[in-house]
């Protein structure tokens, strides 16, 4: 009746989410002049003053991001704030405030969601941050849950995506690949759980992984310790898709290629020896993993001797010409084009 | 396996949608200085300068709050953006940013959602809005929408929920109850349509209760209203959830009783030759309809001049003592207690 029927149809999946998002918002116009950064950062940054307003924003859905069979409610509220959390820090910015926004159906109790918002508090106490609006409502299948995060700093600390240049130094934080893996182990365990409800998983090779997965943390810390260095990142992103597409978004929005060293990867021993039992390999979850929330980053070249010592960061490769590409160098020296082929929710459907 | 099921089973239905948002938010503690207002409000309200940063979120699901039989997806976008300005509007302050996360199933085209987002971008575009930020992701079935509004507004300027005294006037702009009595006639249609769909529909008698059904505005010029006429509102709330509801917001925050008189309440002509075609009582619907985005005030009574010949305002009641309690005085001059019936999403199901 009133409904208008578009007769094209083009189906979500030829445009991927990164295209899909382009797509649908490249007709906005910046109209507000307290709007410094729109869309295109792990962060909008907005303010006329010389401290900013960073905001970001994440939804996750049942079934889509997260298996309730084996992500405890707790785990995942806690896991949802660490997500928006870590594109704030992401910015360089203090993350401040966050509104939490939930649909859930009637088959969660308000017990199942204390639980949910325990989790919540948890990740609100521990990086001190205030819970400061929200939505709650029904939906008709399912738990999902919105995020936006608001952290603020200085105009001139603010980290963007499109700051490296060629010949900086291409910095990782930690070690990746492990909440990939650590979601292989638990859906392989669920999957014995479904054939014999009685056995008992002994896990202990895996509790590191595990704890990535279901219990990661934001890099907090990584604004100070750079500060302390008294090093600025020229550019930076955190790792929620996997390491080789954010090294791509880093590389297209600076104008620059990259080499990237494989032996130069942080790996935890956990992750190399799941990878050989799993029969992976271990560079390639690396690249494709995600969900590690860990942050890269480029510096000055003649920074390294500040970065190279502390054991939070991985120098794992170089800015080159936007023109040279950007490519992994292998072990055996060979030179292989990164693609994209992070953990993507909706060309996965 | 690793989930951990909690026995206790408390209904969400039990608590209500605010009831539920109080019940999981009540522990939260405030951290940061630069929070100067967190949950209770029509939006948040963060930073310590003398410009201050405000913050609203909502959360639409389809089959719960739109119904795309009869909404067109182009709507949609329109409307789940006002419903979001009106938030900011109704703290006294100017809408300058929104960021807007989507989930959608496979069914949705890119077309469809080009649709959803060109009514985001007209929004966007009549208030001089900016979309900064957003995320799209998959869903197991249907449509959600997560919009975040930021604003600004001088410290000096904001008005809160709170701040309503005995004998202030209770103001309302615009008219009430016609979103709802358009929700009304197009499921009316609908039925029609299902069981004979060839019926042409006329619509004329309904043009203004369904464009505020489909096609809300926020009430943007209020505030200069005000401040034109050199008014400076004690208390303020949008109208989302109908306006005996939001009344009792304003008083239970403001620890104040209220008086609403019936013969008061601005009604369109729709809304009362409508109410009598449905058998529907007008005072009913105008006070538990919802959706009307209108905004609720009160004033010293000293302002009584300025209001009372603006043909955008109505006087409808004043504030008494808590003890009091909240009346609304019908035509024949009875006193009945006020309650809230207003649309809520969760006690609906």
């Amino acid at each position: 009746m009133l409904e208008n029927k578009n007769n094209a149809k083009t189906d979500i999946s030829e445009l991927g989410e990164f295209g899909l998002i382009d797509h649908l918002t490249k007709n906005f116009k910046i109209q507000q002049k307290t709007t410094i950064k729109g869309i295109g950062d792990d962060a909008a940054v907005l303010g006329s003053e010389e401290k900013q307003v960073v905001v970001t924003t994440d939804l996750l859905v049942e079934g889509v991001h997260f298996d309730l069979s084996y992500m405890p409610l707790k785990h995942l509220g806690y896991k949802a704030v660490i997500v928006n959390l870590s594109d704030v820090y992401a910015m360089n910015a203090e993350a401040t405030q966050i509104t939490v926004s939930i649909a859930v159906s009637n088959r969660f109790p308000v017990e199942a969601l204390e639980e949910l918002y325990d989790g919540i508090a948890a990740a609100a106490s521990l990086y001190k941050i205030d819970v400061v609006g929200g939505d709650t409502t029904s939906s008709t299948s399912g738990l999902i849950i919105s995020i936006t995060a608001i952290g603020r700093a200085s105009k001139d600390s603010l980290v963007y995506r499109d700051g490296a240049k060629e010949n900086d130094l291409l910095v990782v934080t930690g070690d990746v690949g492990a909440a990939y893996l650590g979601l292989q182990v638990l859906e392989r365990e669920k999957k014995v759980f479904e054939v014999n409800p009685n056995s008992q998983p002994d896990l202990d090779a895996y509790t590191y992984l595990i704890e990535r997965q279901l219990k990661p943390e934001a890099r907090k810390d990584v604004s100070k310790l750079l500060s302390e260095l008294e090093v600025k990142a020229t550019s930076m992103i955190d790792i929620s898709d996997g390491l080789s597409s954010e090294i791509i978004h880093l590389c297209k929005n600076s104008k620059v290629g990259c080499n990237l060293y494989e032996d130069k990867i942080p790996l935890d021993p956990q992750v190399v020896s799941t990878c050989e039992e799993f029969k992976m390999d271990s560079t390639t979850i690396a690249l494709s993993g995600g969900e590690d929330y860990e942050l890269l980053f480029t510096v000055k070249q003649e920074d390294f001797p500040k970065i190279k010592a502390n054991p939070n960061f991985s120098i794992i490769g170089h800015m080159t010409d936007e023109n040279e590409g950007m490519h992994l160098i292998t072990r055996d020296n060979s030179k292989i084009p990164l693609i994209a082929r992070g953990w993507n929710s909706l060309s996965e459907e």
